[in-house]
């Protein structure tokens, strides 16, 4: 059986030892595999309904928050985590807080590669290519190293504001766990959610 | 005399008791008066050296810093504050801290129009049109807030971690000022920094 998150622009698979992102226009070669779902792309809801082998674990998440609106792939990482924070850095940075396998709220925040090309539309001068490894913890002196405090050090200061566990994952989740030492970063936690979805339902 | 402050879009002048912003594309028509001006607008710079009785006031700025690329207008503003934190919150939010009127350095994030638009372009799910008063001690519990959450709390926080008074300007310096009780908001704060200017090398 595979696991299956998808996206906007990507599907990604995993078999329990491996992991694939696979664009969104070839899903169709899995169409005959046996594949447990999430998917947040609306567009190609339809088509999903119709591979048959295809089960969506969306309708199987028992997760109880008082938030409204809280996307399927959050509450989906918050059943991996008893107490902690839940940070997903993708397009968008969300933030969750767990306590005693309570949903306690989050937050949202756009993700790194939207606030760097932010910097290029608001003035040529301030055009800046990759986020650059800065100290947080001094003032910028110059240009460069303004921009990229002026990116980091905001999110670390609201994720950090919570004094527990910290979890991380998505695309940019290995750069922002540097600036939290002891955070644990895994690729592969919404897999984890999605595998306990599975196994409480007898799904595979 | 008229004093000018020149953007990418906009011109903005005071007269010592009104201020009004001009389309660029319009300053022709103040091309005879006396001004004293500031451009950070490189596609205008040779057409302002044609107009004889303008005077850049960037030539005249003696602000001294290990900061590199610091631009005039953030220099200027810098110049109204001896001791304390500076905050230009327009398409980029700057932020500069003065201590004994020494420039100890600062960062950049990008304003707070350009995250609102990040959202939308992230997914329609997260489209927000302005800003909503959120309470940012309190965890969001639904989308709506999650997203004003999670623009404004990071810029807070970044700006809050100096002990010092903060001096904010710039067309989103009000809504900033409302999450900082004791500030001092100013429109006209670069202004006062260019008459500082004027003042000290009589050039009215």
């Amino acid at each position: 059986m595979l696991l299956c998150d998808i996206g906007n622009s990507f599907a990604k698979f995993y078999d329990g030892t491996s992991f694939q992102r696979v664009p969104i226009n070839e899903i169709d070669r899995y169409k005959d595999s046996k594949v447990c779902y999430i998917n947040v792309n609306e567009r190609i809801a339809d088509k999903l309904r119709s591979f048959h082998k295809w089960i969506d674990l969306g309708e199987f998440i028992e997760f109880s928050t008082p938030y409204q609106g809280m996307g399927i792939d959050r509450q989906i990482l918050c059943l991996v985590v008893e107490d902690g924070v839940v940070v997903d850095a993708g397009s968008a940075i969300t933030v969750d807080v767990m306590q005693n396998g309570r949903h306690e709220g989050g937050f949202i925040m756009p993700g790194i590669r939207f606030l760097l090309e932010d910097f290029g539309v608001i003035s040529p001068r301030l055009q800046i290519q990759k986020l650059q490894p800065v100290d947080i913890h001094k003032l910028p002196l110059s240009t460069q190293d303004a921009l990229s405090y002026g990116i980091i050090k905001p999110i670390v200061l609201a994720i950090g504001e919570f004094a527990k566990p910290l979890f991380i994952t998505g695309g940019d989740g290995e750069i922002l766990a540097r600036y939290f030492p002891g955070s644990h970063y895994d690729e592969l936690m919404i897999f984890k959610g999605m595998m306990k979805i599975v196994k409480r339902n007898d799904l595979c």
